[in-house]
């Protein structure tokens, strides 16, 4: 019997599928103007997580932030995470908090700090203690900042990760569905395996000739989530690293133990959502979208990009950008940006803005395609301030406002009602008015 | 009878329908890597343009450049269009000249001069002595510089046509399509009539209340440009300018009479594409390439974007090339660009090069989706340097290797064999190698 001390201790699926209506349920209704009873059932059938920490729930004593609760699943909105954090080579505490506040700033829904670098711990707990977003780690890799893969146990493991859930992470990327057998299928790839968490622990197993110990360990991990309702982001790690390794036996293989983990995670009261890939090109992310739903039991599917060509390095916010929108009309929920600093360098604050806007382009344009009600009212506004000259309200409405005013007002002065790409005389817009007042007098006095 | 005498002037198109191979069919077929006898079936069956006025082929006595002819249509590699021009408050000459050294360079394959200001003919004439891709224009803008638009006779609109046909003009966009009939069907939009074109033709059409007189002169048109072998881009003067209106009455209204003017055009043995949106929903890219192709005899379709949401001025680049890449994978020929200064200003140069770079990634990564043989070559070469870490290598086939190499080198040496993203230690691809030479060693062994 599950008493009212117990009650409190339970995740939202739990509750979810005891019936209850938790208040972050509430919030994420209000916010997706859905009705709450829907919102509970999506995460009672899987298909709905909110990663939300009790502990970043809670909030930070010091700084006063708690975490805003949001939904990721095909009946709400689609979310963006921006992936930021510190490496070996650059970054510091200081840096993350900014780019913290430029990603929310441009419309990140989840932050991820990546760090490889610096003090892990310390900046971790900053982020999380400045965020209002839920924040997402891969744990792997603050394992091994000073241990070398090999020398990893399944106690370090272990240890790091409920560290880690007893900061406060909201979701927790573990790539529990690479398995040894996998990793043969590797080695005709031209890319082999390009996730740093994928590549670590296939260093860990070739070594040890052991299965996956995250694998071996997935219900004690699953043990520490539901502790403290850490959602489970189960990682690709032989997600393909370029169009010729996209859709292959690899892929696939590891997509299977991925969904025979959800399972678990849910038979174990966790919340759960499935990474996919990478690389894919066009003609194969809807099949790439319908094979994940149906083999992952309908998991919030989130994808990084995909990137739909290879040889656009200083570009790959927009080639992943046209990836990801097609994936999130075609069945992702959830899309992990990709900045332009992709393949290259650790983004910078500047890659982070950009990054977040094309995909926030690419998430609005996909749930205006799935007829997600309203979302084209924001589209509408614009159109209709466009309509009316009224610049002053495009750039209100714009979802960047200084760039849209700054561009504008390269070629006229803020205050014109015409912008110099066709001048004043030949404008579309002004002739187009003009023309439609002619008609509607001719036709009046008809 | 035909004699010898008559057979030079005629159309790419004439002679294809005659079985002829020209020497410009000759060189996209070696460019393209498909059999001549293809490229010529394609022309006389509608679905591919040689855009090549004889004016253009033949070249220029002072600067030594001719027109190297291209192909668009289907059977081919997408290609894609820049539109430069001077506009009433800005540009001049040598600016002009600037941005179409910066779109060559950055992949365009034609390149639109829609000059409004300066000295029209001045700026067409210096473009087309410089250009060896094909330039195209919209000769009604040079019609109504220095007129009123109502004040327009048939015999201006005829002589501004020929003219331009004897400058060498490769491509004219003619507003053919929009009729009388068709502007009620407008009143009920949101944006009106946003072509440029378009609006001017409606005005005309609601001054004198006549029908539009380039639908009326069509023969005499396709006159002056079977005489040069000028290709007609038939625009869509009631595209939507947002998606609010997209795929509406007015716009398949006036495509049901691009579909006329396309058998028109070919019985008086012109050279023929059509122009198409705008503003679509990603939900509704398919049916609109579909629609058009059918409609249009599969004549090649030569797209604005389409944008797929209005809310980010600023950054239509992307929001059009996610619209772009769908578009060309589910049919159109031609890609017209969008920069990020579209809604807002003229383009300036850094404008052109962010437009044209985003729409070759939608042309390439199409065409590697509609599985054109070859196309992912490049990708493949690219990924390969990427798995070998040869930085030198993939800069050199980077698409922007200029950029690639500065965002690399932002974090570490540019000798260095990684990147500051995960640092020396933790890089995937250098754990991967490990990993597969262990793999390979005990594969061996066993």
């Amino acid at each position: 019997m599950v008493g009212p001390g117990k009650r409190i201790m339970a995740t939202q699926y739990q509750k979810a599928v005891a019936g209850e209506i938790t208040p972050e349920m509430q919030q994420v209704a209000k916010r997706e103007k859905l009705p709450p009873e829907e919102i509970r059932d999506e995460i009672a059938a899987g298909k709905l997580v909110i990663p939300s920490n009790r502990i970043h729930l809670k909030g930070n004593d010091e700084t006063g932030v708690k975490l805003d609760p949001i939904g990721i699943g095909r009946a709400v909105t689609t979310k963006i995470n921006a992936n930021i954090g510190a490496s070996p080579d650059s970054s510091c505490k200081e840096m993350e908090l900014i780019k913290l506040r430029w990603a929310v700033k441009y419309g990140a829904d989840t932050v991820m700090d990546l760090s490889t670098g610096g003090d892990l711990d310390e900046i971790r707990q900053h982020l999380i203690a400045h965020a209002s977003v839920p924040i997402g780690t891969v744990p792997i890799y603050s394992m091994i900042v000073d241990k070398n893969i090999e020398d990893l146990t399944y106690d370090d493991m272990l240890s790091t990760i409920a560290a880690q859930a007893k900061q406060g992470v909201d979701f927790f990327t573990i790539h529990a569905g690479i398995l040894r057998e996998h990793l043969d299928l590797v080695s005709t790839r031209r890319m082999g395996i390009v996730s740093r968490g994928g590549s670590i622990l296939a260093k860990w197993m070739t070594y040890h000739n052991r299965q996956n110990p995250l694998y071996e360990m997935f219900d004690e991990i699953s043990a520490i989530c539901r502790e403290h309702d850490v959602t489970y982001s189960l990682g690709d790690g032989l997600r393909p690293g370029c169009l010729a390794d996209a859709s292959d036996k690899a892929q696939f293989a590891e997509l299977e133990t991925l969904g025979e983990l959800v399972e678990r995670a849910h038979d174990a009261g966790v919340q759960c959502m499935v990474e996919g890939p990478g690389h894919i090109p066009i003609d194969q992310i809807e099949m790439n979208m319908k094979r994940q739903q149906e083999i992952c039991h309908d998991a919030p599917f989130y994808v990084l990009g995909p990137v739909v060509t290879d040889v656009f390095p200083g570009y790959d916010h927009i080639t992943s950008a046209i990836g990801a929108a097609m994936a999130a009309y075609y069945g992702a929920s959830f899309l992990c940006y990709v900045t332009p600093a992709e393949h290259l360098s650790l983004p910078t604050a500047e890659d982070v803005k950009q990054g977040c806007i094309a995909y926030k382009i690419a998430a609005h344009a996909a749930d205006i395609a799935r007829g997600i009600p309203g979302a084209r009212d924001w589209d509408d506004a614009i159109s209709a301030a466009r309509a009316e000259l009224d610049w002053e309200k495009q750039f209100e409405l714009a979802f960047d406002s200084e760039t849209a005013k700054k561009i504008h007002s390269r070629g006229v002065s803020p205050e014109a009602d015409y912008c110099d790409m066709c001048g004043r005389r030949w404008c579309a817009v002004r002739l187009s008015r003009e023309v439609m007042r002619s008609l509607a007098a001719k036709n009046k006095s008809d």
